[in-house]
This record gives C-alpha cells, sequence and structure tokens, in this order.
C-alpha cells in the first residue's frame, strides 16, 4: 500500500494515506566516508528510530518545530512530509572530524564559541562546504531563510547540550537538515542520533558516536545503547 | 644594502633603511594551479606594478587606506611594512573560475549581490575554503576585524567596478589580501592587476586578465597592456 517514496543511506522514506505525513522506516545499514564503507548492524534501526524519536520530542516540548509526529514502533515513525532544504546544517563546540583535518587543528580543541557551517547536499559535487552568501547565491536559501536556520540550529544546540550533558556525554558537533512545508515553514527535518552526532563522555572523552565506525573502534552498537540508556535514566 | 624578506610567486619584499616601510619588487613569473603551471613574462612586473600603483592611488583618493606609498621605478614600489592577515578576500560579482567548478553553476552567471569568500592562507593545507565562524575559530581574525574587513572588501568593489567600467571591463571577481600596521590598523596591502582580477570586456565579454595564462588563450601580456592602456585613457 505503501509507496517508497526516497531511500537514503540509513532511511527509506514511504507515503502515507495523508498526502502530508511520510512513514519514515530506520533501516540497519551504517555508511561512511561518502558510502564507500558500509556495515550492517542488526540494531541500528531501533536503536537510532527511539534516539532520534526521543531528542525530537524533547526538542518539540522545548518549542523547537520538527517534522516529528509520532513513533509508530520498533524501527518506525510517522513524520510530516517536506520538502528538504538541501543544507548540511553543522554546529561544532569541539574541533573533530573534517574540521580537524582541513584546517590543521587540533581535535579537542573546545571553540570560543560555536561554529555554524554548511556543506550544499549535493553527491555530484560531494557536498561541499559553502559559506551563508553561496547559500544564497545557489537559490537553495534566502537571506531570511538562512538567518532563521542558523538561530534555531544554535538554539537546538545549547537544548541537545544541556539533553546530553545529564547523561554524562559532551556534544562535539552535530548535522541537522532542514524541510519546508506545504506553507512555506521551515522545520527541522531528518535524524538526530549518534550518526548525526559527536558524543564524548565526560571526563574520559571515550566516543559514543559513529567515529567508532568510521574509525573502527569496536563496539559501535554497544555504545548506540549506552546512549539510549542514559538518555532515558534507565 | 637590502634585504630579502620575503619571496613569493610574483613578488619580492626587501627591507628598507626605514623599519615601517618595505621595498616591493613585481616579478616577471606568472604562475598557476598552485604553483604547478609556470611562465615568465618579460613586460610583467612592470605592468602589474604599474596598474597596481594606479589602482591603489585610486583607491587611496576615494578614502580606502592601504600598504601603498610611492612607485618608485617600472618593477619597484614602496610601502607600508604590515603584517598580512592569512586571508585571500574574494568578491565575486559574477560566477566564474572555482565557483563555478565547485557548485556546478554556469560561468558568466551574473550574481544578484557580491559573493564574499575567503580562503586561509596556508600552502600547506592548499589555501582552504572557510566561512566566517571558521576565520574567527582559527584566530585569524576577531569578529570585528572580519566584520571591518568584509565592510571594506565590498566598498572596494564597488569603486574597482565604477574604475574598470570606465576602461569597458567588467570586474567579474577579485582577491585581496590585507594587513595590519604596527598600531593594529587593518589596510589594504599586496596587489590588484589582471593577476588577481578577473576582467571581461564589456559585450564581447573578451578575457583580459590572468585566466588567458591559465587556460592557454595566448596574448596574456598584451591583453595586461590593453587594460593599462585603457585605464591611464591613453
Amino acid at each position: 500500500m505503501m509507496n517508497l517514496l526516497y531511500e537514503g543511506k540509513a532511511k527509506q522514506l514511504y507515503s502515507c494515506e495523508e498526502p502530508d505525513k511520510v512513514y519514515v522506516h530506520y533501516k540497519n545499514s551504517a555508511t561512511a566516508f561518502n558510502g564507500i564503507k558500509k556495515e550492517e548492524f542488526e540494531k541500528k534501526g531501533v536503536l537510532n528510530n527511539t534516539i532520534t524519536s526521543l531528542i525530537f520530542n524533547y526538542l518539540e516540548n522545548a518549542g523547537v518545530r520538527t517534522h516529528f509526529i509520532e513513533k509508530v514502533n520498533d524501527t518506525d515513525q510517522i513524520c510530516q512530509h517536506v520538502t528538504i532544504i538541501p543544507l548540511e546544517v553543522i554546529i561544532r563546540n569541539i574541533v573533530a572530524g573534517s574540521m580537524a583535518k582541513k584546517y590543521g587543528l587540533p581535535e579537542g580543541q573546545v571553540l570560543a564559541k560555536p561554529v555554524f557551517e554548511l556543506s550544499y547536499k549535493n553527491d555530484a559535487l560531494g557536498d561541499p562546504l559553502i559559506n551563508d552568501d553561496h547559500a544564497v547565491a545557489l537559490h537553495i536559501v534566502t537571506e531570511d531563510e538562512l538567518a532563521f536556520i542558523k538561530f534555531q540550529a544554535l538554539r537546538i544546540n545549547m537544548l541537545l547540550q544541556e539533553f546530553f550533558l545529564k547523561a554524562n556525554l559532551t556534544l562535539v558537533d552535530f548535522k541537522i537538515e532542514f524541510g519546508k512545508t506545504k506553507n512555506n515553514q521551515i522545520i527541522l527535518a531528518d535524524e538526530i542520533s549518534p550518526d548525526t552526532c559527536r558524543l564524548w563522555e565526560v571526563g574520559t572523552q571515550e566516543k559514543f558516536d559513529k567515529d567508532r565506525f568510521r574509525r573502527d573502534l569496536g563496539g559501535v552498537m554497544e555504545a548506540y545503547e549506552e546512549v539510549l540508556r542514559r538518555l532515558t535514566h534507565e
């Protein structure tokens, strides 16, 4: 009955009977380095669906409008149908990953204030880094839309930092995406999970995120499970 | 008597007796693609020294503070001694070069408003594109300094567009650099010439800049000479 609308690396989107909703299925695939590295993890879909649902609920309650409607089973959720804005919106609190490599900075260096970064979501071009003027020149967003996205991203950062800190985890950086509703409202979309955040344990700096997969550190799903356990304070 | 302080791809800087001044010699070397492509042009030093002197004089008269003091002979000028801020500040009015390639845009597309772009001048890292937050996070500039640089760059763009239009040339894009004086003032430094600007003839869109060298179009020095001729309205 449901038609596959879109298949990404980690999720499938299906149509719903109500045209303004989509059915989101979280897959067990993990990919890195633009799909070159690939592995299946039995529990990944369940964990990321559960963690994302938890976080989007939290953000909604804090007043952030998101596409999330409800978690319908272990691996699936129903969301508002939006047109994704082709931007990877990245906020960094601590230097890690591509920022360390590209600019020759030591991983772990605390940033005096959060760094806002944009990549143009375009596989053919390799998701290149762009600046604010490029985003407007490429007609991805208007200046006002970009100002709103930046404001929301920084607000989400504050909310998430607080949320993860209660689980004794430092939010190093994260990637979010926004979508546009039919009446042109910009709302938070996609997912927020250990796939899209860097989470380091306070003190030990142990990694509880996808870097365990990227860097072959082992215990990938154990780390994701521990994030969920801590977030639910079990 | 003069000590070589610095040798770049296109210029040599020598110390002067007065420690707050430097002697700048314009070389005949043309390089492109990070030094991979190289050629000597007999008149290049003379032409770029003359054109830069002309432009920096014009900007000074329009109220833009620059490092330029005086042209002392065909290939040399005396400038204020500054500490170069390691940023390539780029303003684009029309899509060309790396912007076209990186973001899949057609060369020649007119931008609705000028695009401001920064590269981190760092050979080891390959002069990577950075955004405003990166520039501050990398401690290259403070937020206030960056705001001043952006304001000046956009003002210089307006002045240069007007200047080149009188020579029937469209200023497509250009790269400038800023330096800091001993009392921490930020002033325009480096050069402005067909090496650092893209200049297209109004109407024909014929190139009168370094792209003639990069793209093997021939008549490189003839084009630079024509720019000088037109700017001096001979």
